[in-house]
């Protein structure tokens, strides 16, 4: 008998409590999940007792021991912020974690110590990251094995709507933290190409995309992620010449963004003077000079950003409500803020409506004398409203995870990403038997 | 007999230690000037009993200590940061104080403190912030008692160079911290235009600047200052429509320099992976898309920025160094270092070079029904590279205060900055004498 403490029980979790549900009986698994809330599970645990819901708070020191002491291996889909709590409590009490987001600094210094105890703290097991690292390694061992050099690497994810739910003229609805959505890409992108770094400010990155084909589902463009300089090391791609991880989305999508980040309406670093009574009209007026106020606001704001206004970026400006004259009615918002309210209005999910998870990685390396392209891409459908394609993405590969881990199967101590074979292997060999699988392409690459 | 502390010596505080120098003998004063370095005020003081240096540590309590109890009054042109220290000693040991820096939230906190016990904290009375505010409400003062209403400001500073050292193709050189030079006008600029509150994003500001002729001087352009918003309550201007504060730059300057925010060279929040070894042409292309790699580095350049490689904005970066194959030889800097590191070199004084300070208010109200404006206008020139126009325009007003302070003559108490008339007018009467003084134009306006 082994017991599974699962901590975090949102949206994205569903999946992963199904799977963890359906192996319990068979593995021989009791199962705890705690959350701030667990009112919504009680339809699906009614009549299994090796599975119980308690309400449960990260910073309740007692609750968080007692809980910990119990179990033998624990999950954490809290938000990304509270994962050190638990590790610092697996440290103590000498329990396995997992959890799907990025190794923080305060995890990572956990890393020896959890070594030096035998523990396995595996990190980065979701989507992305995790399962952009485990396919991408599993390309990456095979060429290498081969005798093949890698010299150039991209690699994109994006959460969207599968086609027949793709029915706004954004091609984008929110299914993930919609404040995430407005501040995507703030910073510097960073990443290297033809051996030279690359730096994309932040007003200039969704004018820097490059459009790719994926399977039968059309095109979509992407813009590069924040810092792709790091993946080189855990990748073992330290001599690549081109290496750029990246968002997809849908075509047209980055250029409509990009004209909210021309006007300056992502911006979450100041509140505006009067955002409870003011229109979105005037919102947007607030971003452009004085002058020619007697010409309709869309027209305006087509000639102060250089686009017409026939064109399909001011046409979704407008239907995003951006020259609406409704009151925002939001207390001493941000930029960013009003734009959050405008997007989860707009951008909603509409009942019945599926997801879709896309994610392509493109190899270009030689191999005996000859350059070829490898193209690897995942496409991953939702089913319904619980089993979305981002839950089934992100809590896959954390489910199978655990039976691995309570199996004794994963044997890498300390601080984990899934990078190598004898972990990513059986996780995508059981992905595919779910559905979730790449499909290859090799193609000969002209010099 | 009365002591005054002058706590900072570096080059803008020339012009205020003459001046107290030259009043000394004449007010009875004796006079300490302190600051980390003072061998170079050796030959200025040689012979002058009534006044001596010394090397001055503020965070030494003990120094500080016995400093300030033998002043009379406090003057402070250390770094800003420093104020709040000699504010709190002051405040402690029941002096006056004098500075030539914004008021900080920590010095603002001991507005009534002072108050109470009846010490003048006297804050912005330089040159910007300084003359601005006394030139200003003299102005605001004299049409709200002819029974005016304002219903529009505008004011710009600006710290360039007199026409005849005005010898580059930028038509500027570093007369201060080069740092804020190439951090000006990061965040977001804030203003207030016919009733409307208006945002400018950084990565918009050099693109929407504003022309303006001062006196026989030619063209200046004006991009906004970052808060122009907080200036209404100060000035009693909470009923105009419009107020923009900003900086002035000769014409053409703001278009280039926009160059560089647009490549996201100006960016201070992270670091390059190779400034040490890489060089500007290397640095440039590192924020240009790859391709294209056979045409030359401005030409490249030039096509990313839409312009045309013969434009004059190309023939500044380029003036400039950008597509130079020197090397930069800065470890681990960030690309506004980089910047910095071109300026100090490109945009150095020569040996006699002249500074000057252009300074305008632009005054649109109605006064018995008659719509008017009233521009004010000052330029000081620099003498030479000792007297120049920052100095005195920094430490004149300065040392007048310290004059009128220690005379009794000013009463206001607490934490004060000049904008009422008792304080203002005895200031702006004795820089005119010293040459610096505004001229004034009013025109009728067409409705």
């Amino acid at each position: 008998m082994k017991h599974i403490l699962l901590l975090g029980a949102g949206r994205s979790a569903s999946v992963l409590i199904a799977y963890l549900l359906q192996n319990a009986v068979k593995q021989n698994w009791t199962l705890t999940i705690g959350d701030i809330s667990v009112t919504h599970l009680e339809e699906t645990l009614v009549g299994r007792d090796y599975v119980n819901a308690v309400i449960f708070d990260v910073f309740d020191e007692m609750q968080r021991t007692s809980e910990v002491a119990k179990a033998d291996l624990v999950i954490s889909l809290l938000p990304a912020a509270f994962h050190i709590q638990v590790a610092l409590e697996c440290l103590k009490q000498h329990k396995n974690m997992i959890t799907a987001s990025y190794v923080s600094p305060e995890i990572q210094a956990l890393h020896e110590k959890a070594e030096t105890e035998g523990l396995t703290f595996m990190m980065e097991c979701g989507l992305d990251p995790g399962i952009d690292h485990m396919s991408a390694m599993q390309v990456i061992h095979h060429i290498k094995e081969s005798g093949g050099h890698i010299f150039s690497f991209k690699s994109y994810t994006g959460g969207l709507m599968a086609p027949e739910s793709d029915t706004n003229p954004w091609n984008y609805k929110i299914t993930w933290n919609p404040r995430n959505v407005v501040l995507a890409g703030q910073g510097t992108a960073k990443y290297l190409e033809l051996s030279r770094y690359k730096y994309i400010p932040y007003h200039r990155l969704f004018s820097r995309t490059e459009t790719f084909n994926v399977l039968d589902y059309g095109e979509f463009e992407g813009y590069a992620n924040r810092d792709s300089l790091s993946y080189r090391e855990p990748y073992g791609l330290q001599k690549i010449d081109t290496i750029l991880r990246g968002t997809f989305r849908r075509k047209g999508y980055s250029e409509a963004w990009n004209a909210l980040v021309q006007l300056g309406m992502t911006d979450d670093t100041y509140k505006l003077e009067n955002s409870a009574t003011m229109t979105y009209a005037e919102f947007t007026a607030a971003y452009l000079p004085a002058g020619n106020e007697a010409l309709p606001l869309a027209e305006r704001t087509a000639g102060y950003l250089g686009f017409s206004p026939e064109s399909d970026t001011i046409f979704k400006l407008s239907w995003l409500g951006l020259f609406s004259d409704e009151t925002i009615g939001l207390e001493n918002a941000s930029p960013a803020q009003v734009v959050e309210k405008m997007l989860v209005e707009k951008w909603k999910l509409s009942p019945g409506d599926k997801d879709m998870i896309v994610m392509q990685h493109i190899f270009d390396y030689e191999l005996q004398g000859q350059k070829k392209r490898l193209t690897s891409s995942m496409v991953v459908l939702g089913e319904d409203e619980v089993r979305t394609a981002m839950a089934k993405t992100v809590g896959l590969p954390v489910g199978i995870a655990a039976k691995l881990m309570l199996q004794g199967e994963i044997t890498e101590k300390g601080v984990v990403i899934p990078t190598k074979g004898a972990i990513y292997g059986p996780i995508l060999r059981e992905l595919k038997e779910h559905g979730i699988h790449f499909i290859e392409e090799v193609t000969p690459l002209e010099n």
